[in-house]
């Protein structure tokens, strides 16, 4: 059993927790949060702790903390025999602990949606092989996607989440109030949204591009672009347009 | 059972062959093609044609060929009694048959990817309400996701279709790309396209975005803009993080 306390009680603190209370080979220390109020959910099925002097002994300590948070409880956690691990995307491996860990679930949160962490890739850095054989062991018991990747390799992955999820994400929020404004219901392009997604898993992205833009039907655009009445919409769809242009070499 | 003629041998008519080809509600006649080498692989399954002049009689004509040939082949088709629809997101209904309808799959097709047309909605438009009906038995016989979509609706489900299906198909290339370029596998970020998509299904949009954008997290930002060696990659970057900061209103 190798004994977990996380600290933080926000979205990331709180699906881990739900994934290794249902594990058996993770023994759940605590939960710890700066403000009492926010760890009431937690306090009928697991101990909590508010005051950094308080945390008892564990293995591992789980930061699920704000970025900016993240090296300054690093350097007030006196506990040199535990592994102290942050779960942070665009964060460096500490250095600042004596056993460095990162445990990094690359997925979108959200409070009230439960996530399946079977398979919810787990990106894993340590400070050494015995640190990182601990992180695999407690990473492989929610998920069997576990990777070994560098501080490096984690900042381009965090970077290209913004693209495939934040930025996908704000088209699909263009798409929906195109549709508002147009009285046509969102749920109409449900199934577009999940077949593209699903295209991108099966194949490269680049090997399935459709749409105007690279058949370089000039028309279609013009009229697009006369019916986008919003000025920015206009750029995202300029922009958008030239960029698969320059990918594929179509003549503009 | 209604009597259909598909017109075209593409990856649409392809599609809509084989869905009709399930249904108990629909005969099909046949599939026409300009170029008997386009209709080998249906010669097997379905009569087939490549002379207009010897279509044989039918209830419904189903054209699926590309948009500029829409127009000009419903002119050249001598049979009044018969509907003719055009299965084209941006093409209006036309005027130039005596039964004209439209009947618009909206999903992205690819040769080589079965679709499951249960679950793909299907926009129908006619010049009155009998052909309407007509159409609408056909479609229910193969999806129950049946809409009634003006011309004007319909360009705007088109427009819509481009950002969150070939815009967003972009956006994945270049975070496919940013993998590449930083060895890192793409297949890590699986599971958050499907998550991604999956929440736009169950959510609006608007209420579920994430990411430094939204948190007006500037440090995160300045370092992203900083990895991205592409001056197109960065554009689009920061065009993207305004447009979601002007629709949140935060302060940039």
């Amino acid at each position: 059993m190798i004994k977990v306390s996380i600290l933080g009680s926000g979205n990331v603190a709180t699906h881990l927790y739900h994934a290794f209370a249902e594990s058996n080979e993770v023994q759940l220390v605590e939960i710890y949060g700066r403000n009492p109020k926010n760890l009431i959910p937690f306090e009928k099925e697991v101990a909590t702790c508010s005051r950094l002097e308080d945390l008892k002994e564990t293995d591992v300590f789980l930061l699920a903390v704000k970025d900016d948070a993240i090296e300054e409880l690093i350097t007030k956690l006196e506990h040199p025999d535990a592994i102290i691990a942050h779960t942070s995307g665009s964060i460096p491996l500490s250095k600042s602990a004596q056993k460095n860990g990162v445990f990094y679930p690359l997925q979108t949160f959200s409070k009230d949606t439960p996530v399946d962490f079977n398979s919810i890739p787990l990106c894993l850095e340590a400070s050494d092989k015995e640190i990182y054989s601990v992180l695999e062991k407690l990473a492989l018991s929610i998920s069997p996607k576990v990777f070994s990747i560098s501080s490096q390799q984690r900042k381009s992955l965090h970077l290209s989440a913004v693209f495939v999820c934040n930025f996908v994400n704000h088209l699909y929020h263009i798409g929906e109030d195109l549709c508002a404004k147009n009285e046509v219901p969102f749920e109409i392009l449900h199934a577009l949204i999940t077949e593209t997604a699903r295209k991108a898993s099966l194949n490269s992205p680049k090997a399935v591009q459709t749409g105007p833009a690279l058949r370089n039907d000039q028309k279609t655009i013009a009229t697009h672009l006369e019916r986008l009445n919003e000025e920015k919409y206009k750029e995202i769809y300029k922009l958008l347009t030239q960029s698969i242009q320059a990918t594929y070499g179509t003549k503009l």
